[in-house]
């Protein structure tokens, strides 16, 4: 069933009560928020009290697909959480692809909206437009791939779509992941704890219900449109298909912008060893693909007598240079057990290298070498199972190296790990990691594009001309295309005036490239204004000493570190923010935000 | 086996992690704290950031004796659990009697520190210096009673005492309390919500282990000095004894002091129909005491064919005349079923009553009217199970009447419910209620005492002379006394001097009347900066508008509201705290209270 526009419907499920409760989607939230991330955002921003714990009952966690999700456009696969992140205190999203998103959409529902906590541990079924909380039975304590095979079995439904937690979620580790279909997973922000937290193991979604699009014949037409974009791009035959996302592996790395050994480093001597090229010659298996993708740059890989799913460029990354591992074999190991255990790749692997740091200072009594690629393997499962070390470590490297006395050897920002992308020598990228709404991310905005591909401009990396303009148009687009269930690389193919006619032609609503650019900076500004409520400020937009201060030691970037300011007085400049960091009235007014849209009604607003 | 003194041994329980640890009682921790309420609130003032959520795993329970719980004194029986309360959001304490806290000593252990939370429903095993975390099985669901048994029999010890949550404390509500031995409960601040929250459905424990005093031959003497003034004070064969604690029923009443029907009047016609008298009369059973206590103030009554545990003062106040009903059969089974549910009769009494304001009012469309009997037992079971209006119910009255738009018509401080004794015509009660730590309470001070018996010494009611000196003292007093494991009623018997001597006695700690009370207002400004520090300041020390502005109806306080002002500066000035009620410097130097008692460090210091 295809399933363009919106299904109309919200579920909302209160555990604490075990009730569950469906409403209409209110038609202004639509063009207010889209769907997805946005709409998951405006939930979160009007129902929660932003001091509210990230662990405790009183947070909401949101499941949102977008009107394109499912809808049968290309890379329209996506469907997002959005809560408040026990690692980052922000109000985050997470995304992931698969066929879970389209599959909510099919079971009647375009988000759930989950609050409270259940007596005891259970699985949320929902099918055909109506939902139940059943008990989770034996599949709390289990492995992803476990639990998705038990809940099928126990609700009798094969084709049933499982997004879940594994063992990490439940155990509360602040680097849990939600996984789905395997190999997918909303990996970032520690959202896996939230619902472990909630004691929900699973939700589970099938259904046949579809959807015509608004307009069929527009609908039609944008998407053949569509597909001979792809066709002529090459993507789908290209080096994201051909290699996966660890095509990057040496391009980044020939850079030297691949950060290696807790980034002390920015070039890995054996990098080669663990590149997409790499993985292709030797372990590769087979490639697979979301729902209505062309490109397919998922892995399966053959290690040992397994075939598991492989990794990708960050994890590569994260597990590889930052550990200094050079084994193809152990990445994919500690990549699968991220995925049966629940965790996020990046975290997981930044905090092992964080930890390897800490040990060669003897910071701590734990001996944990760089290279040691059976102790990341090792380490994965204990953080997994917060065995050990594993457990102080489960809480991701800040709350590690703060417990240790030196945080300045967790590389992150808001306490979130930052990925595999050297910003001493990428200056707009690093200002997006520092201004990133959810932490350290580079998929909410992913400078990373212009600054070394020229996508969709060529901007220079080493200077600040144009870096905050384009990180906030950046970040802007990245949110509407979460809200809207698209797949992010969709960007290199189709322009956000081909997104909107197709937003406009499955929902009927009157999309235009501006409105949809000003739903992702709304979405933006609802972050921004939740995290301010809570505490996060300017202080916080700022990147770890070491990329302040300790100069890139190899490479083109030779001698240079991350600038902040003026780059980030600019950057809220272009936002339309004071020079604290908060949004002047005009920006609110101009954006549509009202009290209303905040819980309890109280916006920081700056001055100017 | 008796237990003076310490057993010298700290549990801490990690359910997140699934460990449980021993460790040895530091000897400054002794003299600081001395045990229970005391010890208490040093180890969660150290350990907790005031900014967590009272529901999430990172709330801190700890349950703790005191140095003279279970070592044979009289009237030694109580233990404190101490943690974020979520009804108040204060550092709170709540205390039982019964026999579970000298049982808890031998099994070994005068503290249990309880974090995280357990992947799934556990019990707590704790038995002769051991202890294990095992799954809740069934009793997960069940009544107190029902859990009770079952969790002696799934452990195989028929002996163990056990303290646990009901329904209530397993669905969060801000009203659940911790029952143990049936009819005894920590009932105040919804301490049994944060069991809940971290998946504990109980803590059972047994042994044989005995403790020596430290002077043997001072105990026995002081020992028998304390029996012959409990002999002499007739309070084993007084009122206390005869109707129990309702013995207040008339007295309250007739000085026109007893609320009714929320508060709106503070004499209720039908109070001889519901005194303790009318109660040994009518439906009284068999009289029942805790573990050495000659008093026995506790009732087994029988209603229809049941023998239940009968009410106390407050609970036949609650479901009495705070709303408007005179029947003791109906209180007797509202009471019940909170033991059974596990709530705390006063918040769940008062809220019933604010709901029937409510509801008189038309501000919610239920019609809930003064004086039904049937819809007060009702409501309570609705409240326990969360169903219907109930689940809004369950917040507690603050939070019902607040989602109502009418936050004045809950009678509470800090939004925990006031007791029975009308404030308006009580300037030192209104005082204790206004400032108290964990939010009103009668048990924080109790000067009612001094105001409406002349005991210690009597004050007038009406003015404010001496009010802010003694509500102080008395405050510290009650700290102290829970801080040392010891019933409340006891000062009506002893001086602080002679609890002063046993203490000393029992532990070989140079215990004098100045170090006992200095203790006690220790531990009154740990909890008051946690307080501070989580944003609950002088705004917050006051009573709700009706007691400031609606003057008494009848009787000898006839048109008398509570005066704030100058009587609470004159508070503030008592207790070395400046205008704005922050500790000054000379105050935390002379209770010697330290950046490393307080997490984090940072302590609010006032001026002057």
């Amino acid at each position: 069933m295809a399933v363009p526009g919106f299904m109309g419907r919200i579920l909302r499920v209160d555990l604490t009560r075990g009730s569950c409760t469906a409403s209409e989607l209110p038609v202004e939230w639509k063009s207010l928020f889209l769907g997805g991330r946005g709409l998951g955002v405006g939930i979160v921003s009007s129902l929660l009290d932003p001091r509210t714990d990230a662990l405790a009952p009183g947070n909401i966690l949101v499941m949102a697909a977008g009107p394109l999700t499912g809808s049968g456009m290309p890379l329209g696969a996506r469907y997002s959480v959005v809560s408040r992140s026990p690692l980052s205190g922000t109000l985050a999203s997470s995304n992931s692809g698969g066929f879970f998103g389209p599959m909510l959409k099919q079971a009647g529902f375009d988000a759930v909206v989950i609050q409270g906590r259940a007596p005891r541990p259970s699985v949320l079924w929902i099918h055909d437009g109506t939902a139940e909380i059943r008990d989770a039975g034996a599949s709390w304590g289990m492995t992803t791939s476990g639990a998705m095979a038990g809940i099928r079995e126990e609700i009798a439904s094969p084709k049933a779509r499982v997004a879940c937690i594994g063992p990490a979620g439940e155990r509360l580790s602040r680097m849990a992941a939600i996984v789905n279909d395997l190999g997918r997973a909303a990996g970032r922000g520690g959202l896996g704890a939230v619902m472990g937290s909630k004691g929900l193991k699973a939700v589970a979604a099938e259904g046949n219900l579809g959807r015509e699009p608004a307009d069929p014949e527009e609908f039609l037409k944008v998407r053949e449109e569509m597909r001979s974009l792809v066709d002529r791009s090459g993507i789908s035959k290209g080096a994201l298909h051909r290699f996966g996302t660890a095509n990057l592996v040496r391009v980044i790395n020939e850079a030297h912008l691949f950060p290696t050994r807790n980034y002390r480093e920015s070039h890995f001597s054996e990098a080669d060893q663990i590149s997409g090229e790499k993985l292709a010659e030797t372990i590769l298996d087979r490639v697979v693909g979301c729902h209505s993708c062309a490109i397919a740059c998922g892995r399966e890989v053959r290690v040992g007598d397994e075939t598991i799913h492989g990794p990708e460029y960050e994890t590569i990354w994260a597990f590889g240079a930052d550990c200094g591992v050079s084994s193809l074999e152990a990445i994919a190991r500690a990549n699968h057990l991220c995925n049966e255990l629940g965790l996020d790749t990046v975290s997981t692997g930044a905090t092992i290298a964080c930890a390897m740091e800490l040990s060669e200072r003897r910071l701590i009594p734990e001996r944990i070498r760089f290279g040691d690629r059976e102790a990341v393997v090792d380490l994965v499962r204990k953080i997994g199972h917060r065995e050990g070390i594993g457990d102080a470590m489960a809480e991701g490297s800040y709350r590690f190296a703060l417990r240790h006395g030196h945080p300045e050897f967790s590389i992150s920002v808001k306490g979130q790990e930052i990925p595999g992308y050297d910003p001493r020598g990428l200056m707009g990228q690093g200002l997006e990691y520092a201004t990133s709404v959810r932490g350290a991310c580079h998929v909410y905005g992913n400078m990373v594009y212009p600054e070394v591909f020229g996508i969709p401009v060529r901007l220079d990396p080493f200077t600040r001309e144009g870096k905050a303009e384009w990180t906030k148009r950046m970040q802007d687009q990245a949110a509407a295309i979460d809200s809207l269930g698209i797949c992010m690389f969709s960007f290199r193919i189709f322009s956000p005036a081909l997104y909107a006619r197709m937003a406009a032609a499955a929902t009927a609503l009157p999309v235009t490239e501006e409105s949809l650019l000003l739903a992702g900076e709304r979405c933006w500004n609802l972050q921004k204004i939740f995290n301010l409520r809570a505490g996060i400020g300017k202080a916080d937009d700022t990147l770890p000493p070491r990329l302040l201060q300790e100069p890139v030691t190899s490479g083109p970037a030779r001698g240079r570190v991350w600038q902040r300011q003026p780059l980030l007085d600019e950057y809220y400049a272009a936002r339309g923010w004071d020079g604290g960091g908060q949004p002047t009235r005009d920006t609110l007014a101009r954006l549509g935000i009202t009290p209303v849209m905040v819980q309890g009604g109280a916006i920081p607003v700056g001055d100017g």
